[in-house]
């Protein structure tokens, strides 16, 4: 296949597969398509080790690194990331905290055991995900993308710098354009059925106008209900130049997805997300279970902003992972979990991708061939 | 082109335009795609003289009728149409009425004048829906539509032994396997960035589970964020035999939308929609103003559930279209609003989209006749 971004990157398909897994990551670039790591959880030393795995691993072919840097969040005016933590971490409410607590009590859920609190803040603030840049670029990496509002201009400037094309997600065209204006290369256009932080418009409607709204000069990759290769057709008619996926990722082989939400992933239906606050302060569409239920419920306190409500949760996540009767497990992931039902190594998701994507093409062919 | 429907109906292009307004119904049939004109708002006696009136004007084209006959609905239970009117209004709390008229009164909305009353019940329900169907059926359509749940199995039988096939309207896989066990021949799939009655999951995610759900031997159409080319070429790549298209028919030149309505469809962009219980009681699709914001907030009453949601509104919207400041004017819309922004003959609405889509295939095609 030939798009701008099959050139751009020199990849055989236009496939793009955000993981926080390197093992996923590496599979889809050996695979023909393009992986990108989730940097977000990672520390610097730790995304350190995790790209010196992938370079050893990925035979040469390209990759990239998603940070997250949101245009808005609390604290942004807290300065550096010395004491951030404790200074947001005073800013939670006790009844938040409580609410918190018996919602863990009622489902069984037992607290952490000596190895204590895990990371509260992740790198979703300009101090965090700053020493994440720093660091990916040091790696032979093609593509730096960055999710929630358009990256600083001067990390798009040291990005180009070393050669590395820069991605940013975008849920309307409005904040397309503002990505294109600070230098952003390629856009992605990500549909209200994604997982994870996305927005209201669907990706049927979002693309084309994305698509128009940029302009011819600026890349548009389809995100968003995009697992299977009809809907990769249907990205590319929309005018993508490739397509963006996440949640199909989760249950492949190699991920390293924790295996109570995994289970839950392959049991889920199209119609169980939802789009929550509960997770990091922001819309995303996660996973529907009694913890999304809890936060949308009667006694909820209501959510927290940006970087907080992560912060509030971030052990509870654990716990939860680890006893309890599981009805709180969730995920972030899009709609098209209903159609992940078996588990597969992740190359194979890429060539299944294509081969549905060429009989796509040839149906459409012959709707107009046979005219 | 050759699609399963074009062959089934003898029409030149799988485009189905519904519309309340039966000179675009004509207009499209007479373009090359299929017509289908709404019922709902129409007696029995106004529905023969619209249809006698198609018949006059579309040039013996083939059309359709669609009807809404919900599966469930609130007084299912109470009879025939006879004093099922009474019997219902009788049913709406006194707090839902002071709500609404204090709602009116902030916007500067007068009171009917001497013409009174309108109708109320509208053409959804058993009841009502029947004797649509009957006069429906007495005039040359090819093809009877129902919304909201599968139309009961007599229905099915009686339009079959009039050589009328059936479509039926389906947001999720589970209603559209209900609809073929029904007898259904066509399944209307609609994502949630649709107008109207619509449900949770994207175009993008539905389309693809119901193809594959409904087997080979039933016909899908493709619905929901449908009004450009690019969007035919992506709902006939995702597996549909053809695209229903709504929303899109509202701003043409030959629409009757009240004009207080079309001046806000034709300036809203894509994120302008919610869905929204206050029109019908049931989640649709509506341009998002005061009046959706209203029933939203933390005073209001809550909505009733169908048919009693519209009875109580019914005369309000008549006097919103009147007088008033117009910051209450709604109407149900799908996303594609956005991309209506020019007021166009409907039959150059089908040929843009006809344009469109062959230059989507040619680029679908470059990307992999290049390789």
């Amino acid at each position: 296949m030939r798009t701008r971004v099959t050139e751009l990157f020199g990849i055989e398909y236009p496939i793009f597969a955000f993981s926080h897994c390197r093992d996923v990551v590496a599979a889809v670039s050996r695979a023909g398509g393009m992986g990108v790591l989730g940097a977000l959880y990672f520390t610097p030393e730790e995304l350190e080790l995790e790209l010196k795995w992938i370079d050893e691993h990925v035979g040469g072919r390209p990759y990239g690194v998603d940070v997250v840097m949101p245009a808005k969040y609390e604290g942004a005016d807290l300065g550096d990331a010395g004491d951030l933590v404790a200074r947001l971490q005073g800013m939670i409410p006790e009844g938040h905290k409580r609410f918190l607590e018996e919602l863990l009590a009622e489902h069984g859920v037992e607290p952490l055991g000596e190895e204590g609190a895990g990371k509260v803040l992740l790198g979703w603030t300009d101090a965090t995900a700053r020493p994440q840049v720093e660091v990916a670029l040091k790696h032979p990496i093609a593509l730096l993308a960055n999710a929630l509002g358009p990256p600083p201009a001067d990390v798009v400037a040291q990005a180009h710098e070393h050669g590395v094309k820069v991605a940013g997600l975008a849920s309307n065209a409005r904040h397309a354009r503002k990505q294109v204006e600070v230098g952003v290369d390629i856009i992605v256009a990500q549909g209200t059925e994604a997982g994870g932080h996305t927005g209201d418009v669907s990706t049927m409607v979002l693309i084309p106008e994305v698509v128009d709204a940029v302009g011819a000069d600026t890349m548009v990759l389809a995100a968003g209900g995009i697992g299977r290769g009809r809907q990769m057709a249907a990205g590319m008619a929309l005018g993508a130049d490739g397509v963006w996926t996440g949640s199909v990722w989760l249950t492949v082989d190699e991920a390293d997805t924790p295996e109570k939400a995994r289970a839950k992933l392959l049991e889920a239906t199209s119609r169980d997300t939802v789009r929550s606050r509960s997770w990091t302060g922001k819309p995303a569409r996660l996973l529907k279970t009694a913890w999304t239920d809890a936060w949308e419920s009667e006694r909820s306190p209501g959510t927290l902003p940006m970087p907080m409500q992560f912060m509030l949760i971030s052990d509870a996540l654990r716990r939860i992972g680890r006893s309890g009767d599981g009805e709180l497990t969730t995920f972030p992931v899009g709609q098209i979990v209903g159609s992940m039902n078996q588990v597969k190594p992740a190359a194979q998701v890429v060539y299944d991708l294509i081969e549905e994507y060429v009989e796509a093409l040839d149906r459409l062919n012959a709707i107009t061939g046979a005219d």
